[in-house]
């Protein structure tokens, strides 16, 4: 089903204003005289008609929102659920979950279903953003909230993370504990946090002259048996090992400390290990895991906020809005945190 | 809405014979004349008709099936949906997801809620199963299936684990490794589980000869704060402690580690500790948890197809069915198993 309604988006680009401009004129604010008359014009050529539109969205309401992730069974997704659907249930809203695979075409699907109005709006966090995500955006046939790091001009609202600032606040810790040769575990440099988290480190470690070796950058999945082989190789390729390992996720660190012990080095004493994330598991393992959360939970409650709020004024014409949630980082005993002595043993084991 | 079809519940009842007769007769199974006169003569009364009832409900298809739990922020459930999901979506069913919070008016508000045909069916796993659920379920106006233990004569399909197994298994591990004292913490009594856990737990004790010492028993909470009281109040006692110890789920078994670590305690040389679900915090814990499954994925995956047998077919007079999910054990480091010594640290740290 082709869009019907006029959008902010459609007036800008009917008027061949940003989409910014057609808010500031729809909301009051200040514009350039020509400007408005513009976007007036456009506005009556695409036949926006503000409660006529209100009313018929309002009439097939289906009270649903979908969510969809790339697998639910990853703690960050899940730790956005569990922030989504409260605050959508009490607003009324039921939510329908998709699981997606990380395939791009069963994603546009999902964008395209939209048009078959089962549900009145959708939260989606993609792993790669392509060209074709950005066209279906553009056209979607209802309010979409994307979680994940979309271009300056995107299409529709935006939550994201801050891995940079996050990569940072973990490279600043271990700069913190004396650790100056600081490895990198990375999972595929082609998905959004993978690339952002690996322009994170380098930035990071640049900015405190510290040189990038790249026999301690490994990049593999974001799973256990990527962390276990990088460490293997660090351990055993010839070169001097690390003081202190960064890895993209939590799961990687869990690997890492595998691997470590069979090695017989202690952590943090050796080698100090900070995963990302701070899911779950960050917290059962052993020593327990310094992480750096990047606010999975806020990122969820805020991306419903968003949803709701164009739910609840469709006829609105807000801009795209963008919302940063800021890193914090979760010190615990695997960096030499409050859970574990220098040795990363407990002190009385 | 009520249920306007007659369906093998109200025929059996009409006709004053049980569920199984009803679903005999109409699946041309062998069953006593007079029987199969009732039945039919009940289903003529009820207004039974096979083809009409088949096509109202074909055309009123939402393509969408309900999942409703306590808690989806719990790994158990969690293990479900990623089993549920993909199996009702290669059916060409949406997921619609419920968290209650373990409230029973909730739940008994998301049965009703059947009746606004906003989903064809729903797969529910209720933490308590009181009367006022299965008056609801009886009546309710779609299929469901319940995940969780019914009585024998259930109105539903139902999927059950069994804890008794399952605790049994455990109880004779740590009796094969020459543990006498295994001590219990459990969740709340009235729950299912919990319920459940504690019978097990008396009964495999029982059946071994092994008398229960209720100082080496605790009942609290399914959490990690619950493990670590008990563990406290075991070595703080006056007792003298367990040389094992069997909690109710993964998360209690991560705070007795923790209490004894704290106390400076070798796992699983002094105390050798199990838990409950295997869930991932099982294995990254250290030392790695044994872990009791009780199949939560298979459970997932049989209540989606007997509700999709239902769904393909709502027309047909099944009986309910009962599917029992056998346990297995899963041995790790903290009874000893493959990846620990046996003072349950790495061998080479």
């Amino acid at each position: 089903m082709a869009r019907s309604n006029p959008t902010v988006i459609t007036i800008a680009e009917e008027a061949g204003v940003s989409i910014a401009s057609v808010s500031r004129v729809f909301n009051g604010q200040p514009v350039r005289e020509e400007t408005r008359i513009r976007v007036m014009a456009a506005a009556e050529r695409v036949g926006y008609v503000p409660n006529a539109v209100a009313r018929s969205l309002k009439s097939s309401r289906t009270d649903q929102v979908a969510f969809a992730v790339e697998d639910i069974g990853n703690p960050v997704y899940l730790a956005m659920l569990r922030q989504i659907q409260p605050v959508l249930k009490e607003a009324g809203y039921r939510l329908v979950l998709h699981s997606t695979g990380a395939d791009t075409d069963e994603e546009i699907e999902v964008l395209r279903g939209l048009g078959q109005r089962y549900a009145d709006g959708l939260i989606i966090s993609p792993i790669r953003v392509t060209e074709r995500h950005l066209a279906e955006f553009r056209k979607a046939p209802a309010p979409v909230v994307v979680i994940g790091s979309l271009s300056e001009d995107s299409p529709v609202d935006n939550v994201r993370a801050d891995s940079r600032t996050g990569v940072e606040l973990a490279v600043d810790h271990l700069l913190g504990l004396g650790r100056r040769r600081i490895g990198f575990v990375d999972g595929p440099l082609d998905t959004v946090p993978g690339g952002a988290r690996d322009e994170g480190y380098r930035a990071a470690m640049a900015r405190r002259g510290l040189p990038v070796d790249e026999d301690l950058v490994h990049v593999g999945g974001f799973d256990r048996a990527t962390g276990a082989a990088a460490m293997r190789r660090m351990l055993h390729g010839g070169a001097p090992i690390p003081d202190a390992l960064l890895c993209a996720n939590d799961l990687i660190a869990l690997g890492v400390l595998d691997e470590l012990r069979s090695a017989g080095l202690a952590v943090p004493h050796d080698v100090a290990v900070v995963g990302m994330d701070d899911t779950d598991l960050a917290a059962a393992s052993w020593p327990a895991l310094t992480s750096v959360s990047l606010g999975s939970a806020e990122r969820g409650r805020r991306a419903a906020a968003l949803l709701l709020e164009r739910l609840a004024d469709p006829d609105a014409l807000l801009a795209p809005r963008v919302v940063t949630v800021a890193p914090h980082l979760v010190v615990r005993a695997s960096t030499g945190g409050e859970h574990g002595t220098a040795d990363g043993r407990p002190a009385a084991d």
